[in-house]
């Protein structure tokens, strides 16, 4: 694991176990949707709707949600080209203010790929 | 053609074609990338590239974007079923705000599928 | 009820029950947290949770969103000058671009109340 | 006055004579700082200001205060050329999804000088 | 004061008086109609105001905003209960692209208690 | 060069060509456009285009976009006082929400005088 990545997964976790000790029901259930969304099986391939979740993530300009569809979309099976096809929908999409997350998408894919 | 479709797409062509009148090189050649984005090739298939224009319109909430891309993606060989459930990976990403335009997105489809 | 109000309720009520037919996991879900986020009971009183879901939807700019929210807020017993001063602190945040979706939120209001 | 001017004219003073009188003062003050922004003086000439207001308000796609912006614009001496510009750079910025609000403010602009 | 919340105050405090110095009137006044919005007096209690900035800061996502209300929030009277099942109803509206920054809302307030 | 502009501008052309690496035909003509709006040449000055582009990525609260417009609308010519009010602009239309990137443009722009 690369360090970005690592950097990344630690505070990640750490905080989603802090969220969810709130025990907030609304919380929980918007939780166990969004691993629905992703989970195997559906009309989709897991790797297409990760992708889906990168580019929505993208467009809306979220960083760690581009970083953790980045890790997911690896997994599903997508190589580096169809990830940055993706991404380049988003930026026609998004406009040039996409740009400074593409810089950080890139440079997190880097670092997933050095690791690897 | 369904009536929405008609008035999305009447409305559409003459308003673009006033705008490539103006004649001014930004917006031609961001036009043109637009059409370069979803085109034929690529890494990704076309039908993937289209669900990730929708989600992309979908979360960033522009009704004309989503019923072009739903257009799109129904001539791109995606069923209903493909379709929707990549707009429920919008939904979870956008929250809840993402619903009035859900609602509008399943009318535009309904009408697309009844005059198809 | 009036006529806004009418208009709004019949599409709304026509269109989820259209989703709903859809039979996605993911989208019933997010309809099903979405329920009990303003359901009875919680830490927070219904009215006051309404009033954050109005000026969620206010900044996020959802003319559909705040109308829903306007019928609920009152519904839950928040009077005119509660809901504009919730509505203030949207404009505040949100800025002027806040000012169009402001005055469609206002006209919605004057139309619940004369058919009240 | 063209229609779609003077449509977008009567409403907006009917309704933020509505909001006014709701005699809240954080929205008066608001609409007051609103018109100072566009006020003559300041280090910027108020046809810079005015572009300013409505790329600001078409990246944050906002039919009704482009127009705003576009009617002011003119008022305060940019040619169709200039404004085309201005819109460009949002465009460019903000990506395809601001294309249908270009649409309706090339529409509103022709309708400014059919109606000159 | 805990470490972060020092961090963001010392920072806040130190470039609000350097905006203030630039002497603009127009930022002046939206910095005073900041605090009008959230003093006290007005219809709702001060602690629901600063629920509903809390809440509209979460769904537009502004970190710094976010961080400001949740000390402001605890100050003005609301338990940790009610901070959190406010984030919850920003979280229903916003989708999972708030999540990030709930994960640094909670973060940031247990700073704030373990320092209280 | 100060050292946070340096930090930036090194950051920014690394990723700059690992991007265009990628040899993604979107991806290389988004950044052409985003050139040519920018350039010599055009309906309006280079400085009131940098304007726009600097309003244009305040109001969608893009920090590194901000910087890149700071730097540039300076050398077109543009004061500190046009800066300063071309922000303020932006802060009207986008609201208090805008106030955390404000403060970081005050921040970079100190920087980049103190190192003039």
């Amino acid at each position: 694991m690369g360090k970005l990545e690592a950097d990344f997964a630690i505070y990640r976790e750490r905080m989603n176990e802090r969220i969810l000790e709130e025990d907030n029901r609304v919380i929980k259930r918007i939780y166990s949707v969004d691993s629905l969304a992703y989970a195997e099986g559906g009309e989709l391939p897991k790797r297409t709707r990760e992708l889906l979740g990168l580019v929505a993530s993208l467009v809306l300009r979220c960083d760690d949600c581009v970083k953790y569809h980045l890790v997911e979309s690896r997994k599903a099976g997508n190589g580096r080209k169809e990830i940055v096809e993706a991404m380049s929908i988003g930026l026609v999409v998004g406009g040039t203010i996409v740009i400074p997350h593409l810089r950080r998408a890139v440079e997190f894919l880097d670092d997933l790929e050095s690791s690897a």
